[in-house]
């Protein structure tokens, strides 16, 4: 089950990018568990991952690979997450590294490893050193819906966008995937999502555009606060539209690149909660003329959290009262008498009360819709955010009850 | 469904204290739902009230009657929480104190109104006024049984517990009720609570031994992290068991009475996490070895709250790695080389991973138990908390998409 969440039926590849997919036999149903993406030489590639003070091995052994080199290799298996394992952990990761840097000629270290899935199990590395040489022999720029298929773990569905833009004359393409649909509040960072450019741009300035993208994208979600152990979000940029190197992040060109990816992470991040554990609303949360954006996030977030709004939500019940207990607790200053709650149009708040002019038939009709927005407005500054996140159903419970069994 | 809670056939009346309750119709299901408790002339008295800045209207009342005068009455109603109701909820409050006022020859201020159950409707004054003259007759000090039912709305056991103990010679007792089971994450207050003591003891002295006695039982609960409109917890002294005063906190007398004031909240506030909606496991988490008592309860509560973990409770899963996946995104600063985590007695989690010794036969067997503890060692420090919580069960989900239909 998802709410309005279509699956891409092709994805554009992105000239100095191939990938491949494969069954390694590490998920437990026999679909594809392991994906190998190579970047062209000159590519830069920036990175964001998790805050979990207990990420993954390969999480830490990413990061530290990204700072000495430019990578050349993306590693990722679904089915497990390397995640909780301690030394052997590390050691696994590492061996997976050697592996593909043994398979491609490469060094260690220019190897990325990323891991989903259950936390707390060894990694298979025997299956991955089975598996390398063929996945490494279909590597083709066409792959992006196999790979995104191969990163899949409780996804119901594929989560993948390309978009075109023109730069300078020249035609530029972002192609981008994302997985995740449970312990999903990312933290400064995503569930796994890969996206790539063929634009030319400097190192810094696109680390920079990763987090102003993530930023308003996958650090704007939650299905249940659970932050993983093993979130990363990647942006490679392989530079062969050939345009002039973005250097300057005042230029058009920057703006234009900015704003295509932002669109393409929105998408992701948004398929996420589209495709959210036991989800059948899409809700946005839209909190204005907040004192700050950490105001305007933190009452966002406690709204989006509160098991009573998300089993409202599920209801399609107008208990406006749940929404406004979560926004009362959510620990901000503003003046009761002055706050507004709208669910879409309809004002259910004002006056500390409901509405005067609100009727329960009103807000039944929205409630009713698969799409929901919240409008919260604290009347207290001029700051916005907004948020997306999912109800908590029957199914919700019923999923995280029998992941592992 | 409880888990593992009984209701008291009996309690001790406390002298001075008369409680009656009666059927107003507030309720849709024809059940008590009004209660009036009569404090003896020179009683004290104590309270603490929700943090949520949308209190509802009796709370904003109550707490300006308690500052102007000591009570004489509480009026409380369950089936109507009078939250979400602007002025008219105030007028409302009010019209309800000058109502028992009128009743029973005391002034409005004297009265501290009380309202539970659904958010945002208005109160029924008109029933309450028509049930108040029966509700005055049928004060007794024997009626606390029927006073713990005629608070109670989607609780299915009624709290409550009675302790005597000696002071200078003089038996005191203490009887105490409370209800609640969902909207439960109580902050520097309670769900409602009654408790009542024939101590004689220095106001001050009361509000801080009650400020005491909640911090370790009622504000150490939750069920979905969510803190009503309408918390409160009261206290009062008759003083009419005849011990000598109590003015000095470092008294023997104080710390003896503090101790059993403190039995009676926790055992209430496990009460309430023991009924909480949907509940089918009881769970203790204690975090030892924090570098401050904030760290400890922030641990605990990001544990107590993870959806994750709750859904991996109810299933009975040794799910640890959901466990520590919270543990690592609490915000809380530790080396997880050094922090462990156990099940009972059950080390599951140290050295960054899982435990060497730990098999799932071990943990599957503490899982199995309807009580559960989970201890954290964060080994950064020597403070220590504990709280309690509930799983997350499809029950929990029915019970609060169904609520208000």
């Amino acid at each position: 089950m998802s709410v309005n969440l279509t699956e891409p039926k092709s994805l554009l590849p992105v000239k100095g990018v191939r990938l491949s997919s494969i069954t390694a036999g590490i998920k437990k149903n026999q679909t594809d568990d392991l994906v190998l993406i190579e970047l062209a030489k000159n590519s830069q590639c920036a990175a964001v991952f998790t805050q979990n003070k207990f990420c993954a091995a390969p999480v830490t052994l990413a990061k530290k690979h990204l700072q000495a080199k430019v990578p050349r290799f993306l590693l990722i298996n679904s089915g497990n997450a390397n995640a909780g394992t301690g030394k052997k952990g590390m050691l696994d990761a590492l061996e997976s590294c050697e592996l593909v840097a043994k398979q491609t000629n490469c060094a260690a270290d220019e190897v990325l490893p990323f891991s989903t899935g259950v936390i707390g199990e060894n990694l298979p590395v025997s299956k991955i050193a089975a598996a390398l040489p063929e996945l490494y022999c279909q590597l083709a720029e066409e792959n992006w819906i196999n790979a995104g298929r191969g990163i899949m773990t409780t996804d119901t569905k594929l989560k993948g966008i390309s978009r075109q833009v023109e730069l300078q004359g020249k035609i530029v393409t972002v192609t981008g995937l994302s997985k995740g649909a449970g312990m999903i509040q990312p933290n400064m960072a995503t569930m796994l999502s890969y996206v790539a450019t063929d634009a030319m741009i400097d190192k810094e300035l696109l680390q920079q555009c990763l987090n102003s993208a993530v930023q308003l994208s996958f650090n704007s979600i939650t299905v249940d606060s659970d932050t993983s152990t093993n979130d990363a979000c990647v942006l490679i940029a392989t530079g062969q539209a050939n345009n002039e190197v973005i250097t300057h992040k005042s230029s058009d060109e920057y703006q234009t690149l900015l704003d295509v990816i932002t669109e393409v992470c929105l998408y992701l991040a948004q398929a996420i909660i589209r495709d959210a554990e036991g989800a059948t609303k899409f809700v946005s949360l839209q909190v204005n003329t907040a004192g700050s954006i950490n105001d305007a996030r933190q009452v966002a977030y406690t709204v989006a959290h509160s098991p009573l709004v998300k089993t409202a939500l599920f209801a399609s019940d107008p208990n406006w009262g749940r929404i406004l207990a979560a926004v009362g607790r959510a620990g901000v200053d503003f003046d009761i008498d002055k706050i507004q709650i709208y669910l879409d149009d309809v004002c259910i708040v004002s006056a500390g009360g409901r509405d005067a002019a609100y009727t329960e038939e009103q807000g039944q009709k929205v409630m009713n819709q698969q799409e929901i927005a919240i409008r919260i407005e604290l009347n207290t500054g001029t700051h916005s955010a907004c948020i997306w996140t999912s109800d908590l159903s029957y199914d919700y419970v019923k999923i995280n009850s029998e992941y592992r069994s």
